[in-house]
């Protein structure tokens, strides 16, 4: 019964809501907005329509697209001169979780001095942030809502994690129209990760019942709704759901922290340069299969929510229906069962397997691991 | 699938968080604290220790306990007065539901001009209110995470619900400890307020999923922990989870807002100056009734997380044992089945459903109303 805090932005949710852009930036006081995106997001079309927005409401902007999937130092850097050189005075993130860690990355360094690797690790933040706004178009990284803020420092090419309450936007606008825009592989990729923020949330020393609520409801939406929505970009009604489990995953781990599998994809995601959801999607049952003896009781309530039926079953059989029930699908979506297809070479466990157990998502990881726990993992991944 | 909002304080819940009320004002930029709570509350010792906390941060303050329950417009006006002529920068609200109204609609009144009547309704706030930290010291009003703010027009004799997210504090502080000055009959009224709030945020025109997983989880924490939680304050588990429940639930209904029940007990608090807790803790079953028509599969919900046993039964049969429950809840708890216990007379009924039929929180109440409906259901609990 220790204390636990629980934090979120003001969240408007739906179809349509992008059109509160401009509106939420001038409640804000904003007057020139640095719109951090990607080119990918640039080319479907959306960031043409937020200008419109912007432009409604009178709002100066620079356009800021020189991001990469796993952002990295120098790129945050960049963008922070250009804010600077423009007199931004508020920020708007557009994309997926790397567009939307860059924007925080470049608010941070917009009111706080130094470089972004000076802030690594929890509450290093000084300086209250400029007004954010951000908008998410993958059902994916929940940054839009969290305290968190992903990095590569490029120079030891590790994944840096900044968390701070300061790191919460302002405004998250979630517009399910957006995620049409997806192919089959990243809404497979992506809808694996947030059933790993939803899972590695709901199994955290740090859960909170205030954060179970959302982890579990997120587990019923994707069991329902992620095979349809991976199937066609056209189902609205999977894209809405989707949405919505990407944000209640994302206010969970938010105020839950994760767990090993992300801290283990942390390494590889800094190291390789591979793609976040993959990772996850590929460790995700092998983590399962690690964590199981820590949370018998919390892996009923996962299969339950994952769909298994578990009347009249014993504990033990109940829950390693939850293993079932995400191999499963994980199955269904094609996901590959190993990290070799990521370029991952035997000879660098040890160096990820090292640097994995001093990621801070393993703090809240429930089942104690030592570096040979996380090397034997990514071996039975390889 | 329309647009919907969502927002919360940051919360910080736990036994023995009392202790970070200084270190929160003082990160809000607070130095001079005006401190406004009731007579209970200090006789119970709460306020000797908070003063503690406050000196600890080398804080100023002015304690303000002249509120009453059914906080009066002209008690927030001396209030007011007060704060301005002792020139402080930071509102504390420490007590129940009244106490913490009355603080929030101090706070407005510091940073805006003119009657608390002018503020009436939805988004009438203009400026920006001062730093606010709020402390509920009873499991019932959910006013410290809440958009509302309730209070007494002496004049009409009639509660105003002022609605506004200026009206969010910025830090809800929430000890479970503190509920253990509740006596029973207290704790039995405040938790059946919970109850009210949980169903009718649940049922509400304005649920949303971010919603319904707190309704939900606030009526299961009920019934389990309702009963003992009556039964003996030094039930420190059953406070735990009732604070909790009261939490979860003000997050919902903030978002969600509320239906009939409050509608009427609002007119019944404005003009009996009866209490909210005891009032709606009477009125529920036969709402509940009414509502019933409208939503049978969230009353199967319902009946479900209040712990009655649908497996084998139809829709309809299922979802009548939400009435069961709470029919049973009332009864365990010796709540009255009668407003005229409270003083109502029939020649009242007709003014008292014409201004329930006005109400904000009619808005969103699931089943159509008339004034005659209103009035029939008066006369049900006459
Ligand atoms: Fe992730
Ligand atoms: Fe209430």
């Amino acid at each position: 019964m220790q204390i636990s805090k629980f934090m979120t932005p003001e969240i408007i949710f739906g179809n349509q809501s992008l059109g509160q852009i401009g509106e939420s930036l001038r409640r804000l006081g904003a007057t020139r907005v640095f719109l951090v995106s990607d080119p990918g997001v640039e080319n479907a079309g959306w960031i043409e329509q937020i200008i419109h927005y912007l432009q409604q409401q009178n709002l100066d902007y620079v356009l800021w697209t020189q991001i990469t999937a796993n952002p990295k130092d120098y790129e945050v850097h960049a963008g922070v001169a250009e804010y600077r050189l423009k007199e931004c005075n508020a920020i708007l993130g557009v994309g997926g979780g790397s567009a939307i860690d860059a924007a925080k990355a470049i608010a941070l360094l917009g009111t706080n001095e130094g470089h972004i690797v000076d802030y690594e690790g929890v509450d290093k933040i000084r300086h209250p942030l400029p007004p954010m706004v951000m908008v998410p178009t993958t059902a994916g990284s929940g940054s839009e809502v969290s305290q968190f803020s992903i990095i590569v420092d490029s120079a030891r090419k590790v994944k840096m994690a900044i968390i701070s309450k300061s790191l919460i936007p302002d405004i998250a606008i979630i517009d399910p129209q957006t995620l049409m825009t997806k192919d089959q592989q990243l809404t497979a990729n992506t809808g694996m990760d947030v059933l790993t923020h939803a899972i590695e949330s709901y199994v955290s020393l740090a859960a909170t019942p205030l954060t179970e609520v959302h982890s579990l409801q997120a587990m019923r939406l994707i069991a329902k709704h992620l095979r349809p929505s991976v199937a066609s970009c056209y189902n609205a009604d999977a894209k809405h759901a989707m949405a919505m489990a990407s944000l209640q995953a994302g206010i969970a781990f938010s105020n839950a922290i994760l767990g090993a599998v992300h801290a283990m994809s942390h390494q590889l995601g800094g190291f390789l340069d591979a793609p976040h959801g993959e990772v996850n999607a590929i460790l995700l049952p092998y983590v399962l299969e690690y964590n199981y003896l820590a949370v018998p009781e919390k892996y009923r309530h996962i299969a339950e929510c994952l769909g298994e039926n578990t009347s009249g079953l014993s504990l033990r059989d109940s829950s390693r229906l939850a293993l079932k029930a995400v191999k499963d699908l994980a199955r269904d979506l094609d996901i590959p069962e190993s990290l070799s297809a990521i370029g991952l070479q035997p000879d660098q466990i040890e160096w990820l397997s090292t640097h994995a157990l001093q990621d801070v998502c393993m703090a809240t990881n429930p089942r104690d691991m030592t570096v040979n726990d996380v090397a034997a993992i990514f071996r039975q991944a390889l």
